[in-house]
């Protein structure tokens, strides 16, 4: 099922290039410096369940295309809204539900889920024919067999998988337990938290009022005033640092930053906190906050990170049933070049500030972010994220960016997903489409094969540690 | 001049994948479900007139290139806006007019036109040489002549061209007699109508006013009421449906829905009906009109198309001398994920809507439209659209949309012509660029050979009758 | 080091077509009607200084990548803002600028510096290794004789490299001096201004208000008047003319154009003279004034060119300490169609007026600029500009827009460079990549060979002359 050469240039010249430079990379440990992996999983190293609630239930890119064809979500056994406990158990069958998804398993032609998965079933489960309505029981048993064993615990697949560092992304508020506990187990396998605050920086964010007062209580700050929120954040970052953090994440509408005078955002905290601000100010906020989070990020060296520019939860009635993260979130136009001012006139020339962006607006790769990224010393570019994370979205993103910010404004590869099976497969994705993009390189003459094999390094361990501090 | 590997990669292993995939549609029925072809050709069926009346004269695609050159419509036989009957006969000689295109022929390179033209003087009049200034008057010749033989009538072009269905564009007050006329006639063509109400729902139509007064005469319904109105066009919904309509369409300047209480709607078609109304009134009619439209065709089953973001008539000159639809609609930038929103919170779960969107603003494919059609069910990705209906065109919107949406959000292949001898070249255009893509992702190993021949005929056919339920 | 396929398709057949087009074009003259050289190397004929001054100082493709991975301005010699005469004599060793350059050169692995870097070493000074630490210092030596010698002279380069024409961009308010003192020294190199009038338009340009002074004075028009104002402008044309300018240019922030009355013109104008005048005020100014350019042009003849969307200065700390054009002008998102419908509704059907559009929002090719130019008499396409002059941006630009706009709406290419040691290489890449574009067309039978022959000479040739009127 999975052919040496996929994902190469079909060309033969290119191939070749392609092929001996990938060589080089196939079995170097896997870095992943921002994902939404659970850190219980490691801390318990108890046994993933059933195969729906492995690969179906919580991977987003696969319900939401079948959702897209009339399959019900209730089919596919996603819980409800609201749904807490026991009663989050899905009243779906798990074996109806792989049935479901082995029927429609023809949606996913030309998509990375297809690729990803493909790779899922042959390298780990041995899987190698094609997922069919013939073969979906026996899949699932085997699977579910397999999942019982020893080697298929988080611990053991994370070893099995060569990752050499893994970060989770985290509520500011997060007790971090189970990285404390992971700690103290005495494994020495590497998880990081990230500190991702929009649950206390997004007014509209649920339960935004509790979270304020949370906050001030676990870092004992008085956030009733901007400077004591403030430096409750402050703590917080240095709490997450002593877990090992190395990094921040921000997940905003646009990417608007702004530079008040200290009177002007402690009058605009106090309108925050009164629960009467308007959208504007929200979002003005949010914009004044970056600006504060790159400040901090200046004095404590954690890199930055900003995803902007998702619509989430487009699908009203889908998120009054079962909520945020159900594959209703979509990309909006991004303006990057004047939204980004105030925080780069004021931070942008720091040294040792790193400052990674992120984008589901492809036009603005060259356009906006690789001039950016191509001036700026604290910028960087993220790789391309969520749905531009597959072969044609990485080409194009390596054909939009380099000629502007070359190779080395860039960070490497995230491979962002909750689907913890699924690292391996998007990480060797994204080797094969940097070596196919090089192998063109090199036989079009704009690059020496020397440098080639240096650079398809960078890309994949080199530039991952320097941008993500690891 | 027509070489059987056209349009395939020169890469041998990509092209010959995508040859054995065309074989297997090449000779497929045609199926146009939307389109611009007179049905009172097939109702009258009498012979074509010269060939600058039949190739350049409806053409805007041809006339506007050579428009931008600096030769004027004048001497292309182009009527004067206002010219009725007689007068509508151009005044430059049909002969001249053809001269003028074969020495400006070289202008068309690298443009569909090119493509399209070739394969019609090839496979319809057997001239294969390169149309040029001293083939002209023959080609003229042999196409005059050929033009008033009985193969060359609109019904006998229509088998020979193997269309199983075509479907016109009509206005909401068309009686449809051509239709009727069709149906009568014994013949057994499949020509069916299509409801594109604009010209009782845009307050800027050319005679607005006259026309929701007939609207209100044809369906005997008082227009003098949103409710009369609504009833209406149920009317004419039903009435079209009786011809075998199974889809409207909508062309508006932009994709903006809105969701309207009874009552302010009800104020709002009063204000659109005084004549007084803004522009913004009338944008906003146009936008409740959207989620209007959806609700009905929730209620009688046909399929909606939009197709938005066009600025008509942009050049005063041109549109003032000559009227509409001379090559001087430009493209706009156009966003969807909020405009939307409204009219899918309403009916974008709704089972057996089938909603199929168009755009003319490509960046949109990946960051908007894909992730909308991936996951609302109603949602379907129309093919590309007018100036990108072209062979990178078509590459990009494969490239650009199916990892998001896969194959089965999308509905195979539109021509959306005036010029119907252009047809069979369109979709021999688009079957090719289809097979070039599977071609390259079978090489790359990103598609299964087997699954490719199945997608192939998927395209051409299955996913076209799904969609607009033939 | 340079390859002889370098560029080409790295599929053989594509290839080979591209390898024979590029054979009847490497040795043609070349033809730069827009660039930004100084005239006073071509009037004074003096010795080049060393390889820092030549290379690094004067281009912000080289310095803002090395700045962006963080190393200092002042350490590459960059002179502060302000610094004047003596004191523009950088602080930095020239050797050392030089070391700290090709120890970076990694970072422009990818990038078109590189490549026009590497032909320059090699194919002018015979270095034919990679740059690097190692052989920094001897390249520095080479060089730096080489640059003494009498070949070495900007008129013996300019012959060298079969400069046919070369424009440069001058102030409205430039005597000329230097291009007078090319005319008058006998040599027959052929060098000419271009109209560029910002300085005179753009209230927010750097003394403004004595510009206009200047204008009035050298012209004796009464410039208190709009009318004295534009009359003024029209004899500073006639100068330009005088001294062998084909065309003018505008830099603007949008390509915003307007059409006021003569009477709110007028007062306009005085808000504008007052000081007090609003930014809105200022966009409506240069917006009114793009269009009298336009009405200039279609009286005299000369050729009008946009520049419109960069985002100047982009970094403040940057710009205070160093100046302008330091590697920080950021693109934008720019609106053409509803922007030029006030110009071209007057103008755009306007026999031999030639207007050129150039862009730094790729996403507006295929929407709105090759239907644009495929449609109006005056409108030409310029070549990918500024961060697209390269072998990827290039070919998206055929790509997206040869099959609206055709080849013959577009102009052949520029180089737009201050650094003339890197205009062959600029012009061969732009070869390399037509031709490898071509390649791919015949090879895929979208255009016949005999014809990719035409195109490729009237890309290199014909169609720059016809544009620029050479």
């Amino acid at each position: 099922m999975l052919d040496a050469m996929r994902l190469f240039p079909s060309e033969p010249a290119a191939r070749r290039v392609a092929a001996k430079l990938y060589d080089t990379v196939r079995d170097l440990p896997i870095l992943s410096p921002h994902g939404h992996t659970d850190p219980s999983w490691f801390a318990k190293d108890e046994a993933f369940p059933d195969p729906a609630a492995l690969f179906i239930q919580p991977d987003h890119y696969i319900f939401r295309m079948l959702y897209s064809q009339g399959i019900s979500l209730e089919s596919l056994g996603i819980p409800q809204a609201g749904a807490k406990g026991d009663e989050k158990q899905s009243a779906a069958d798990p074996r109806e539900v792989w049935r479901i998804f082995a029927k429609s398993y023809y949606l996913f032609r030309g998509t990375p889920t297809r690729l990803w998965f493909d790779y899922s079933l042959s390298t780990l489960f041995g899987l190698t024919e094609r997922l069919n309505p013939n073969n979906a029981d026996e899949y699932y048993d085997v699977i579910s067999r397999k999942l019982q064993t020893p080697e298929f615990r988080p611990r053991a697949l994370f070893e099995k998988f060569k990752i050499e560092v893994l970060s989770t992304t985290d509520s500011p508020l997060d007790t971090l337990e189970y990285h404390k506990a992971i700690r103290e187990s005495g494994w020495k396998g590497r998880v990081l938290p990230t500190f991702r605050p929009d649950a206390v920086i997004d007014a509209e964010y649920a339960g935004f009022t509790e979270n304020i007062e949370k906050l001030g209580a676990i870092s004992g700050e008085n956030v009733g005033t901007f400077k004591g929120y403030l430096n409750a954040l402050r703590k917080r970052r240095a709490f997450f640092k002593s877990y090992g953090a190395t990094a921040t994440d921000h997940g905003h509408l646009t990417a608007m930053t702004a530079d008040l005078d200290p009177g002007a955002a402690e009058s605009l905290y106090q309108r925050i906190l009164s629960g009467r601000s308007t959208a504007e100010e929200q979002q003005l906020f949010q914009a004044q906050m970056l600006t504060e989070m790159a400040g901090m990020s200046v004095e404590d060296g954690l890199t930055m990170q900003l995803h902007p520019g998702s619509i989430r939860n487009h699908n009203k009635q889908v998120y009054e049933r079962f909520g945020r993260d159900k594959g209703a979130d979509i990309p909006s136009a991004t303006e990057y070049v004047r939204n980004l001012r105030p925080l780069l006139s004021k931070y942008g020339n720091e040294a040792g500030f790193i400052f990674i962006l992120f984008t589901l607006d492809e036009s603005t790769f060259s356009r906006e972010l690789a001039p950016l990224a191509g001036h700026y010393p604290a910028l960087r570019l993220g790789p391309p994220w969520w749905f531009h994370d597959s072969p044609e979205g990485m080409m194009r993103f390596r054909e939009t960016a380099t000629e502007t910010a070359g190779f080395y404004n860039t960070v490497g590869f995230n491979d962002d997903t909750r689907a913890f099976l699924s690292i391996p497969s998007r990480h060797d994705v994204a080797r094969r489409i940097d070596c196919a993009f090089l192998g063109r390189l090199v036989t079009e003459h704009r690059l020496d094969e020397d440098e080639a094999f240096e650079v398809i390094k960078d890309l994949t361990v080199n530039l991952v540690k320097k941008a993500y501090k690891l």
